[in-house]
């Protein structure tokens, strides 16, 4: 379950809630596409934004849609409290695995993040992805932290932030050396992916993967045949996309894209998220054309 | 209500709830000390780890104990719709005024945090404190962005970061040049408050003013006066507490405080927060004994 793409879809939701039937049919066709997983309510599927509730009721129907699909559900929260209900949550819905990023408000300290993974694999039966991605959770993970982390039972994989291609052989090296067998390496960062699998990464955590499998699955399969010509042309030719992602950020992309596919209705993203404005909305609808990725 | 010093107590929290006889305790001390307005549930006070019914209870119990004393109150939350709700229990509560600090999971474009102001600002009919605090929100408030926020209606005053003394004098000048006359600026970053109110400032929102009002009350005074060497004294005597501010978070640094002061029990902070470990707290009591802030 923790190899391969890894596909992150969006979770609709605007003032009123979230868009069930638009959810239902985002995660149905990542089934239907052959995804090795689905990543429900990660940052991309805005758990952070959600209730209990909600997000209770997305990894119901995410492991409902997905078939036999496993499904990883994400439960970070700023309280530890809280995301020991998540997990139970989760657990209860059938997810196969939990994605815990430990959110913050106040600077955590290492021990701190320690004692939230301590504390919920301790009460949790299905394996944990740790979540490390600085840019959300302002957390940094020092590898001395991964590795007393992922020690921890049931500790399934870690999902780590986006590393340029020429220095991922050793990133991922460093890594795993800290780190137990049977625990992999997944990357994330889209417009590093293909670098982070053809130096050793195990999985592609992905937020293309989430609207696109196609073209992450074309990616992903290029780099397990070990044809790196392949997965660094596949991925060289989403450069306009990625450029869009580094630009605006890859949820308000995939946000709009969404909408472009006639998928998800507008507006889609929690206030005070805003979708993209009208001339980033355009130069998006024109990528994904160019790049055969339109309606 | 937006000058002089702004006390900001601790809200006790354990896994079991608010310790309400000591919240209430806290306030009322800083009400008989006479500070400025109290800053209930603010950063120190951990809104945001707090359930929007602890926090309603907390605003009205905090406007009950402060009595004649003003009480701003923190309604900062990662939706806008939170956030409306927090500010519309905080005015029932009869809150002085709002604070707002523009919380982000994702990261946030200025015309997102433009809009989330608006909103909120739209919706009040109590003045509003613009909470800059890139160190829990991670969101960078340029001039042009608080000059923006600053003109809408109902915005009372600004807490920025902590700046060095040296450079006080012309930060507080380049922002009061952007905001409307009757937006007053307030400092935080405890250590550098002394040097920010001769440089200019009309506030001081103050973590050490919510536990030790009278050593934040001379510091302030003397600043009032324009005695600037009894300022720099007062507040260079407590160098060695800043330090251990700097070291370990003010909050966690108080926290352990308010247990040497018996005004808490142990713990006090919510999971995964932790207090100080035994080697830092016997440090901070050897510092609050010397500096006469013992119990």
């Amino acid at each position: 379950m923790f190899s391969g793409l890894s596909a992150f879809p969006l979770t609709p939701t605007d003032e009123n809630g979230i868009d069930e039937h638009a959810f239902v049919g985002l995660i149905a066709r990542l089934a239907a596409a052959d995804v090795a997983s689905i990543g429900a309510l990660g940052s991309t599927g805005g758990y952070a934004y959600l209730s209990r509730k909600q997000r209770a009721w997305a990894a119901r129907e995410a492991v409902a849609a997905a078939g036999t699909t496993p499904v990883i559900v994400g439960i970070g929260a700023l309280r530890t409290r809280q995301v020991l209900d998540h997990a139970a949550d989760a657990q209860e819905a059938g997810a196969a695995a939990v994605l815990l990023a430990p959110m913050s408000y106040q600077p955590l300290t290492d021990d701190e993040v320690f004692g939230l993974y301590r504390t919920v694999t301790a009460e949790s039966t299905i394996p944990l992805v740790v979540y490390d991605n600085p840019g959300t959770t302002h957390v940094t993970f020092s590898d001395e932290l991964h590795g007393r982390i992922a020690a921890l039972p049931n500790i399934g994989s870690i999902k780590i932030p986006g590393v340029a291609a020429a220095a991922a052989l050793a990133r991922i090296a460093a890594l795993r050396a800290v780190i137990p067998a049977h625990v992999t390496i997944g990357v994330s960062g889209d417009w590093l992916a293909a670098g982070g699998l053809l130096g050793g990464a195990d999985a592609w955590y992905s937020v293309l993967g989430g609207l696109f499998p196609e073209a992450a699955l074309a990616i992903t399969r290029a780099t397990q045949a070990i044809d790196s010509t392949a997965a660094r042309e596949a991925s060289n030719r989403l450069e306009p996309l990625w450029a869009l992602f580094q630009r605006y950020g890859s949820l308000r992309v995939m946000s709009a894209a969404a909408e472009t596919l006639g998928l998800v209705h507008s507006p889609n993203l929690p206030l005070p998220l805003l979708g993209l404005d009208p001339a980033a909305r355009s130069e998006l609808e024109a990528t994904l054309l160019r790049l055969g990725l339109g309606a």
